[in-house]
């Protein structure tokens, strides 16, 4: 019985994740799910990177995921592009239905990517397509370079991989070869950007790949 | 349909959680519900801890949650203290009856306290009730101290939190003023031990809290 509704919920939600990849792929516009743990820095990647990529010409929109507050869609929405938060309460991951809805509130015609800052969960947002072309890990150094190992599933599903914090590797017992391995025994292609969101170290990178 | 079926869920999980609630009250053993996020420090709490706790005459028992790996419970055997290791696949939190069913493999005649880390995860594991005298929330200076507002569910029900980490509070923009008032503005009298695994800084406040 459990089993069976959890089926319907999943099937459900894949109707409208394949109904938003469809409607953004008419439309040429990319779509990326930022998937990392309570305060890994995905909106300060975002804060970073949103002004190089404006200046590329790449116009772009995000969706922001939290159970409560607007504080993350406050700090995107600075930066002067279309933004919409998603309060989840109790909920622990963005479905497909909620950005099939929030699509209908963007300007499309304008728009060449959006990106969705899930819920801050390593676990949860990665069972619920929302569409995307792709899911990006990011997760940061203070978290230990055993995490791929402990919560495999994200890290194999994402070819892409974000370090943030690398400023706080002399300070921690976070060795990059040991999470360099752990990425490598769960997925052989990953693409691992190594980030300081307060140095700036690494983001000329991240533009380049974003921005392909 | 669903809403139904997940509350059936909660409550054959709330039978289960009654169930071990009573048969440690019975014993006199405490059970503590440690819930963060991943890389919050919950596991180096626990090296910290437990042998401090021993040397005052706490025999303690130890539950490790992950999704994969038995590597936290490696770190807790060496302590000399009995642990199991839960595997949860793509489940994102612990349930009642896996920690009904570790309860049975503990020697519970020679055991005080049940200390539980539940996956890493600051969103579900507060959901579900394992019979716990208490959920203690842990929570890492770099993951901002913005994070009660955003995930406020487990602030509002932990009444103890550890904020770890401290030790990087230097080289991070981490202010204590704004997450002290933001646990206050969630819940009045939330007892908040600081510590840093590092260097041991706050850990005999924290023993005499266990002790207790």
């Amino acid at each position: 019985m459990e089993i069976k509704v959890m089926q319907n919920v999943l099937k459900a939600n894949d109707v409208f994740a394949d109904q938003t990849a469809e409607l953004l792929k008419a439309k040429g516009i990319r779509l990326l799910n930022l998937i990392g743990s309570p305060g890994a820095g995905k909106t300060s990647v975002l804060e970073l990177m949103i002004p190089l990529l404006k200046d590329k010409g790449l116009r772009i929109a995000v969706i922001e995921g939290d159970c409560a507050t607007a504080r993350d869609a406050q700090r995107i929405a600075v930066l002067d592009v279309p933004v919409v938060q998603i309060n989840t309460g109790n909920g622990c991951h963005l479905d497909a239905r909620q950005i099939g809805t929030v699509m209908t509130e963007f300007p499309l015609e304008d728009i060449d990517m959006v990106i969705i800052e899930n819920v801050g969960n390593l676990v949860c947002p990665t069972g619920f397509d929302l569409g995307a072309d792709e899911k990006i890990a990011v997760i940061s150094v203070t978290e230990g370079d055993d995490k791929p190992l402990k919560y495999p599933r994200i890290f194999h599903e994402a070819k892409m991989v974000i370090l943030t914090k690398i400023d706080l590797i002399p300070y921690t017992n976070f060795s990059l070869q040991r999470f360099t391995d752990a990425l490598r025994s769960i997925r052989q292609d990953q693409e691992l950007f190594l980030l300081s969101c307060t140095t700036g170290e690494g983001a000329e990178k991240l533009v380049e790949r974003f921005w392909m």
